[in-house]
């Protein structure tokens, strides 16, 4: 179902991901001129810098490429949804929540530094991702910023991302139907993960019709990404993820396996990828390479 | 040093207060026309509505006035730092940060709804505010929206008040230098403060001489209002206070009094309304006495 076999993810990811580290490194609580108090600005850094695959930076910038927009808005909006999703898993891991003492291979965040740093450097992260998204540098302009921050805040949010987790939480040990399970993730991962794409979308101008197609990509490419992790959850190692694998299992959480058995949800998850590209297509748009072949890593990542 | 002793600040009080209380209501995770998933609402709204004395909303409000801006805009803004307020608070009496049981006279949002749900609720509040903020309805105007989203975010964040929190946590048992306990606090209590003065100026329009004033305004004023804090913690008992009263010295936390002594704070407090009702004058705006009464209100509360 591939297309445009031609394009170089891998070139075209090293040269976005070269960009967005840097801005990360920027503008992630820098030490200089003036340091983030009392070590806050240390879990900050260690929250976000060097780890992570970058997903949703990536989508952002491929969505941005997608629609002709401006690269220095979308390398904001990169940054600042990155933030969300880091600060979620600052909070995510904290001992009230899943408990987890391994993150990306390293000690998560209330390991290192404590739980009320740890809470504390998630608040920060989410309060800076908006501050990202609102210069005053005229590098975006006003109209722009303020959909970015309404986007980025209900993709967050009690309907979003917040909302999500929330599910997540009550659902532990309980029987899901696969409607509430899609429900969930639609909300837990789904949301930030569309927001990257029509966030992205937004740094240009994109037709109604093409903003709507670009809308099922990301709900298409959302949920493929869970499914997928649950998958990999079952048939990876903790090295290999750099997390600790079958958690969802010990936990009893449901999952898309648990739901639906391995092959099932393989299957499942090639079904929603076809549906993406399908989605591209009927977008209209010219340089779709990048969001295509993201599509295709993120559906069959080894991890 | 009161002035226009006539202004009557409990009907102005009360005729914002009826308007904010309304608003919340409306906008905090309302339970339809789609309620929060997984009892997130309740506990969003749990602590939010019904509780707190609205100091930041009454400054909005009073500031927007007094640059007869729009209190349309006004609105949103007093509900928006009202949650990030309310959010800080949740987190802040987490077990792993105050562990505090009491507030507003009500169990915490952690003990009636457990840490995780507290977790989620206030990163939800945070994410909120900014959406209040971002109206597609055309009652704000873009510009201002996106000027409200940099000085909340920048407000909340590790420059504000998540890196006051960071000092707080970071000092407590230590000695404090005058000038370390004036900086905790200026971001701690002092930014969001100022800001809800500055974002409910921003509503309108003002000079650059009368924003500097306002500026100072509020720096004063979110000062003073920690000094008087300081004091009621021990002056003052926890039925009085709503929430647990000795708890600064019993946790060996530095406080102004501990630095200088009831006597000088209560001087100091007084001072710093000075300074407040000069920088009012110094604003040379004309509506300014419910910003005015309202210094003098929270320097003389009983709690």
């Amino acid at each position: 179902m591939t297309e445009k076999k031609s394009f170089a993810l891998d070139a075209w990811s090293a040269r976005q991901l070269a960009a967005v580290e840097q801005a990360l490194m920027r503008w992630v609580a820098p030490p200089e001129p003036r340091p983030a108090p009392a070590g806050l600005g240390d879990a900050m850094r260690y929250a976000v810098l060097d780890g992570g695959k970058r997903l949703r930076p990536l989508l952002v910038m491929a969505a941005c490429e997608a629609v002709d927009g401006s690269p220095k808005a979308a390398l904001r909006v990169a940054c600042a949804v990155e933030l969300i999703h880091a600060y979620s898993l600052v909070h995510d891991d904290m001992p009230c929540m899943d408990n987890d003492v391994l993150r990306r291979g390293k000690p998560t965040v209330h390991v290192k530094f404590g739980e009320a740093q740890a809470l504390l450097a998630g608040d920060a992260l989410q309060a800076l991702a908006f501050e990202l998204l609102t210069p005053e540098d005229g590098s975006v302009d006003v109209a722009t910023q303020a959909a970015l921050c309404r986007m980025l805040a209900q993709a967050a949010g009690y309907q979003g991302m917040a909302g999500g987790q929330a599910i997540d939480l009550a659902s532990v040990g309980k029987a899901l139907s696969s409607e509430q399970l899609h429900a969930m993730h639609r909300l837990k991962t789904g949301a930030l993960l569309q927001a990257s794409v029509m966030m992205g979308a937004a740094c240009g101008t994109a037709s109604a019709a093409a903003q709507s197609a670009l809308r099922d990509y990301g709900a298409a490419v959302g949920l493929a990404f869970q499914v997928v992790d649950d998958i990999l959850d079952v048939t990876a190692d903790s090295a290999t993820l750099g997390k600790t694998a079958g958690k969802d299992a010990a936990q009893d959480k449901p999952t898309f396996v648990s739901l639906m058995g391995l092959s099932a949800s393989r299957n499942y998850a090639q079904e929603l990828l076809s549906q993406a590209h399908h989605s591209l297509k009927a977008s209209e748009l010219q340089r779709v390479e990048a969001l295509s072949a993201l599509a295709d890593m993120l559906v069959n990542r080894p991890a």
